[in-house]
């Protein structure tokens, strides 16, 4: 094993031992979604039973409007994480993010550990890379590759600009980037999205990057994991340790990134994601005009057990409370969910 | 003793048992009564003891506008509340809710554990069965059948979608109730009112309602006892227990359903109810435009006495209550109480 | 000692004890002052030691805009914490109020606990009586007689009416009590006003007493002590003692009352009371338009010592508190001060 | 050593020896600038290493936006504070600010516990003096003086009328000071500042200075170090001690002054100092439109230690936190970072 890859290694292993036993909640921030409330409707008029979570994402038809979002490959633990979550994906029809893939490239023996196609054959699935690398490197061929690689049907590039910072080494150059996504979107054969890891995308950005060809942009947003926290435990440099403190608030929470995405693209696929613990929020973020929800860090735990019944315990209650919010707000479809007049800003006390 | 009228009765006495021993309020919102302050009128330009709180319901005179509200019937203990709740409500000049009769009809042995009209001869006595009801074998002749066995004046049918949900084999199928609600109202020859059980029912729903031909709407909003907590402690399904958590906040505050259902409906008979627990509240949901104003879990535990007197002596603290609080902002009569300009939004402070 | 006089003295021993140790603060309400600031001004330009407080009150001129809030009279206590306080004021130059005066002609000899005189030759003193009096046999020639024993200037008729409420035996009637109050500012050869004891004037009210003839009105609203919880310590009742936790936050916040009474009354003489413990409040009392600002139980604790050094500090800690708001405002004058616009309401936080 | 002497630097030493030890920020209120946000721009389109901080100030360059605030000098403590600031403020390109000057002026043989010189020979370096001096017997000359004595590039007047209020025998005539200071920037050579200590210059008493001539206005608001709260823990006069409590809150926000000083000032250099702790905070006190940012009580702990190294790191922490904001908000100039509209009024929840 050279040098390269055992750190690499070291880094992917470390963010999930970090992610799963430190507090690594951006601090003063939440995901805005509890400034808002569905109307409870009493006489909801449709059966519970009758409720359907289907909905279409890139083009598929998918089971439910929920996403497994980005999170690890590269090592042992990984590979089992990995393979939990694609079978849980699978079984209750949700959509799934690999990881960075960059160690599949770069380490071809790590493949196998993104590799779940095997058992995850139906559902759509996401390869990722940063998209800082276009700036170091890579291609179109590269990112070709990890998606056949990985047999993934699109190809999601992550921006992560304050974890570059905070981590040592980082690749810091962001310049010229928008327009090396639009070679990207221009070249693959597959749909691109971009999404970010816990800051927010903007409005605005989110309307330049459509117009720049990508497919679908993920917000995720402030109010849950905070990569500056997550680096902070890694960091051994004492300024750096001192700088995450004050970062540690940073970035545009999920629901102000949703609504105004939402609002400058009308038509434009949008994930919502950052800080997602459980179905009434999904539902909310649905109501703001998600087409997907994504969940991370809070699946980290069940997905990291030997087998996957404790994952798909998860994925099923998510999806449970998304019915129960709709049939409390009388709501059977997810796309009446959608952009509907039902979601009012709190407080509603008069 | 069968099978099925043994779980009712089980399920009717954990209910109880539950209101009584758990943290059962919703978590994280209020009745929105809070907000509310009745404008202090130092010289009052009345006395204290010619204030009134007489009123009319269902064009029979009342002593009082409060209503003690459905809570229950079917078992010993029942009997015992119910007998407790009818006398001190008698004696006081309170209308009276009986909790869902169901089990009277299916068990007639239970029948008189809901049957207080011997002790309660004068008083509005409302018979309760749940609406969804009507979508599973029930309709006007069951209703009617109630309304004679407990000797009621009117029918209380109420919605209790999310309850449904969390109670094991709940009956969910909610479709097309309005129209049969409306059914019932033409059938019935005594008045039919509908309720929520602490969600609450909001403006647009309660004008549906009474253009169903409902003759009265309590809106039993949010900011009291949570049936989502209550069903929790009852539930052995790990997956609702974790779903109910996420919804211990569900629904709309009693004040703001009080509120929107007066503007909407300026002369229904509304009933304000939903975390009441003192005579001020009581006496600022007047000031909202109540026409009534309903007391449940708050008179559960004095209601459980061997002999009536606690629970009289907590009915009068909340008419002396209301008493004062008319009196300090210088109001003699209920009817100058519904839609004064004393109340006024807070902050008061400038 | 006959039983009444027993019985009204052990009333008002009781009342000091309980201001001095119990928690008699009005809960979940302030005095509103919190929510503005004074625009400091880092160049003044004007020199501290030019600073003036004096004002004038009843056409008489005053060292000070501070006043002695009405409190006590007819024990042995009583006496030394009259002289403490008149001893102080004189010293000082404030006004000074008297507690209730019922005591003084009705058991006459309670008088001089009630007559500093004496001691505070030039300052203006206030007699005190309850205006529901007037509804319980008392007239215009009661008055008179004591304004006369305790040699005041002026007399203060004040509203208690849900102190009455939660005492035994309390007079409740308010009937026709403004065309009677009337009727003694007619009558009277002083000046006479109208106070509340902590639930506050209102502005409208404040303008009917002015039209009545009234020629001070002290707003004494809510956000220090609640009288509510003051009989709450003495009552033996127990439905009255679970109601005076429902009434602990009763009342008009004093900034509330002293901005509408303002607003309503530009040129009536208005002392701003109710929860005043230092000269920072006092000065944005003065701001908010007040011509006073009265001082009750803040002062209670330093008057009961044996001698007046104790009270004296306090008066001149406020005094030097209010000098210091004004310099730091750059204000030299009380009359400047009042209506400044350097008042702003927070959050100044842009 | 003269009794003046000894009792000046006993007053330096206390004062430094309270803000190291004591709890000195004000109470209850905050700088403001947790109410603002810099909006996140997940794709910044900049390299992270071209970010640059420098700026001009009193048209020299400078490496960094940053200034050391007045803050000590007189005693053995402060040369070593004094030195190592300097020695760190040279290193890093920081201006420095020099605490009051008027020991070196009263007491010669301290000029050299100010004089930093030798090891700042390239950046600014600004004198101290209390404004209100010119009000007890400093005119021109002794400025020039102390600039001179300093070899200072230019001079700060400091308004501190409360600190004067609170300290023994303070000087607290501001009569006319405005002309004086007037008089001074006509006369002297150099630029001449005008600062607070903490309780904020309200922008119309910027533009007033500004019209009188002078080059710069530091804001010095509050939410930081409160000189009353310093001064309390000196003082042995019980009356001074309570009335400090009363004003442990007093002055003006620096967010506030800031806005509205620039507001009203388009053009004028301000300087925003007073709570700064880090350099997310400073980022928003340029995009509000400051031209400078000082650092005063938070870096005295590590100005403390016998060598600079601890306090060049505090200076790098800032400078490092400063270009983590701008990077995440896409801005690599200062000039770009001034008035940007990426600031936002929180809660950007939406
Ligand atoms: C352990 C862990 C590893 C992650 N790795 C990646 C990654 O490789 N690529 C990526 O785009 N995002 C990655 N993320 C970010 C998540 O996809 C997500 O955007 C972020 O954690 C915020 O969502 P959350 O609050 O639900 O966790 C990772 C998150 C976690 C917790
Ligand atoms: C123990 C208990 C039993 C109840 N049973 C019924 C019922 O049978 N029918 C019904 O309409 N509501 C029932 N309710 C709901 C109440 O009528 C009321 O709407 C709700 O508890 C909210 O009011 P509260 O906050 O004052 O308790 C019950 C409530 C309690 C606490
Ligand atoms: C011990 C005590 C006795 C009082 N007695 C009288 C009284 O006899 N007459 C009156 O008008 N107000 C009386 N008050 C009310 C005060 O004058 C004042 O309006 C009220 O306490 C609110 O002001 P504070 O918050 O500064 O105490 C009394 C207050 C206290 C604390
Ligand atoms: C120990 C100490 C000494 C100070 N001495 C002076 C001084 O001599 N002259 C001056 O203008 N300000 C002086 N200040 C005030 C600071 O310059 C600054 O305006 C104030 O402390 C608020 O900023 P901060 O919150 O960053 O401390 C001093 C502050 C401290 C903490």
């Amino acid at each position: 094993m050279n040098h390269q890859k055992r750190s690499t290694e070291k880094r992917k292993s470390e963010h999930i031992d970090i992610a799963l036993n430190q507090p690594v909640a951006g601090t003063d921030i939440t995901t805005g979604l509890e400034q808002f409330r569905l109307v409870h409707e009493s006489l909801p008029e449709i059966a519970y039973s009758e409720i359907s979570l289907k909905t279409t994402f890139l083009e598929q038809s998918l089971q439910t409007p929920f996403l497994v979002s980005s999170m690890t490959g590269g090592t042992e633990k990984a590979r089992t994480i990995n393979r939990n979550l694609a079978q849980a994906a699978e079984a209750r029809g949700w959509a799934m993010g690999l990881g960075s893939c960059r160690a599949a490239l770069e380490h071809p023996e790590t493949v196998d550990t993104f590799r779940v196609r095997d058992v995850a054959p139906t559902i759509p699935i996401l390869a990722n890379l940063g998209a800082v690398q276009l700036n170091y490197g890579y291609g179109a061929d590269h990112c070709r590759q990890v998606v056949e690689l990985v047999e993934a049907d699109g190809l999601i590039l992550h921006l992560n600009s304050l974890q570059e910072v905070f981590q040592p080494e980082g690749n810091t150059d962001f310049r010229d980037l928008l327009s090396k996504i639009e070679g990207i979107c221009n070249t693959l054969e597959v749909p691109v999205g971009v999404k970010e890891v816990g800051w927010g995308i903007n409005g605005k950005l989110a309307r330049r990057l459509f117009d720049a060809g990508v497919t679908f942009v993920d917000v995720a947003g402030a109010g849950g994991t905070s990569w500056v926290q997550v680096e902070k435990h890694r960091s051994k440099n004492p300024l750096l340790i001192q700088a995450a403190k004050t970062f540690s608030g940073w970035g545009l929470p999920t629901a102000f990134c949703l609504q105004e995405a939402r609002k400058l693209n009308p038509t434009g696929t949008l994930i919502a994601s950052g800080g997602m613990t459980n179905g009434l929020d999904a539902a909310k973020a649905l109501a703001l005009g998600a087409d997907l929800v994504g969940f991370g860090r809070s699946l980290l735990a069940a997905a990291t057990q030997p087998t996957p019944e404790a994952i798909a315990f998860q994925l099923e209650r998510i999806e449970t409370e998304c019915r129960i919010a709709m049939f409390g707000s009388g709501i059977d479809r997810v796309e009446r969910l959608q952009g509907t007049s039902r979601l009012q800003k709190c407080p509603l006390n008069p």
